[in-house]
């Protein structure tokens, strides 16, 4: 009974503020460890923060962008931008560093991480709502919304760089997933599919579990320092199966 | 009588299925043929599909960014996502390479480009017609938007290439406008004032014609290998006539 | 009281067409002295064309791509974009190169930069009440819109380099903002400010007196050759006050 009920309780967890305020922490101290922020943010503090709020808001800016909406939307919450610059400042301006330092120990590190795994969920299912209210059915815009909101800035990179003045155009995150684009496609695909009807199961607990997933391999992954992803077996499987003849087109060039 | 019927009935040709078909697959087969497109099919099937999309429905996603309607429209259209997928699956990954080899064989390949310049024709007029939809009677932005539609994904190619972690800042089809892209301008300032009723013709003669010499100039250039675009003599005539001063800045430059 | 009339009289000034062309004049010509704009000028006139556009309506392209709305909506304006295209062919195909010399000469240009500077307030004004036609009391939203229909092209320089084949990603005007984009940013808080009642000036006021601190600030720093700004001092008491810990990170960084 009391068990039963903890996926519908958490489906309703709110998100504001703590959760979102870590999902800042978390995305501002990425940002901060990119080579080159620090000294951005020294030469021009603007650009540093336009910078962090596409670390911070990417996945809403790039939904707006798909769905014709304002990007500029994101900027009407005062209050979340004041948040999310406070976070910036404070990570980036505190004297002797301090915010950074104290949540750079690990576990609390570990903890901000996980619960910026749990945004990702309501993100996702944000997303794939907000696009079936444009689309209706339109599964492809419906993942493709959902895995922009859930991978946030990931897909943007190439230029949220460029605002720093960096541009590495031979990797971007199509060419090269990194794990939380990965996982947020395939979160994305899940509750489209849940939305669908297409899954037995209700979506607090499809919800659930995949937070669940989320956190449990983020922090495993945090812990033993590894980058492989859990989805690699599946891949090589997947790829063997779809794109395995890859190497007779590649003999035909040789020829 | 019956001569004179023709271009009507063509009019009302249907582009659904056979003739978007081919222009998937002679799009398909243009991004196979770039350099480095089949490497990057092998190392990322998501960004090379991305990439076929973009040669796909370039045209689409361009206009609708110009007239700020969401650029994921395109994917509501399920069937013939379906059908563009399935062609670029079968000419990147189909075994032994058959469709690609098979297709390339002359004369498939001549039909094929032939079919896909029939699609232009209608694109150019659909995005026209669509343009004044959004604003009565703005002819600049009617051209624009049809010459978008038709010169299809040509002008976002830089971006095109991002995907593909291609970046070459130096060319884009601006600077160096392909023959494609040219033939797409002419075709949208044509129906841009065949819509103004600018023209003595009928809007029925004007696609017969205009496809008719899109095709044979089209067959012809893959025959004659040639590069060499019909509209050079014009050009040239034209940049003298309204550009023909440009050594003197040069000079003065020079001074 | 004639006295306390002029901002009055002067905030109902009408930009079209003497200010509007200054402004496409100066625009152009900027963008005539840009390394290798003759050369592209030469070899692809529509490049050069859609390059001179982006300079003369970058900005409220810019705006309307924040708010999404269409981004070729300028485009209707035929009008303007008359003007802009003949000034565009004056500067840059003039027999002699008469138009550029003759106002290249001092006096002229000064005039064209200050009616240039005009024009800027009244974009900023545009834009702010614009912004807030969409969101309510957005001032973040407002600030924005403001800031980029005033800085105009500024802020989209590195994509329109890329129309002339220029990609410098290392530098952007967040990075390194100019003069013009600061004072742009100062005037869009200032007029959102007022625009909220929360300045004690009335909104003729405003712009009368900030127009006139523009084209003072600009004609003298065109006639003293200097590159400084007038906000230096205040930007090194605001860095000292708001960013003055920053060696701390940086020294961190080098332990």
């Amino acid at each position: 009974m009391e068990l039963g009920q903890v996926p519908l309780l958490f489906s309703r967890l709110p998100m504001f503020p703590f959760f979102d305020v870590a999902h800042y922490l978390a995305s501002v101290m990425a940002l901060k460890e990119q080579p080159g922020a620090v000294e951005v943010s020294r030469q021009s503090p603007i650009a540093c923060w336009f910078s962090a709020m596409l670390y911070c808001f990417g996945g809403s800016i790039l939904s707006s962008l798909m769905l014709a909406e304002p990007p500029v939307g994101f900027l009407a919450n005062s209050t979340n931008i004041f948040l999310a610059s406070s976070v910036w400042y404070l990570v980036f301006f505190c004297p002797h560093d301090i915010i950074y330092r104290c949540f750079s120990f690990l576990p609390l590190r570990l903890m901000i991480a996980g619960m910026k795994e749990v945004t990702r969920t309501w993100k996702i299912t944000a997303g794939v709502a907000h696009a079936n209210s444009h689309y209706k059915n339109a599964w492809l815009i419906m993942v493709a919304v959902g895995w922009a909101r859930g991978a946030g800035g990931g897909l943007i990179s190439n230029f949220e760089q460029l605002v720093r003045g960096v541009w590495k155009p031979e990797s971007n995150e199509l060419l090269k997933m990194s794990y939380p684009v990965k996982v947020a496609l395939v979160g994305a695909v899940l509750f489209t599919l849940q939305h669908a009807q297409n899954l037995p199961i209700a979506r607090h607990n499809l919800m659930f579990f995949y937070t669940t997933f989320l956190v449990v391999t983020k922090v495993t992954m945090m812990l033993t320092q590894s980058a492989v992803s859990p989805f690699a077996p599946f891949e090589s499987v997947l790829g063997c199966m779809l794109f395995g003849w890859q190497q007779t087109p590649s003999k035909v060039k040789a020829e």
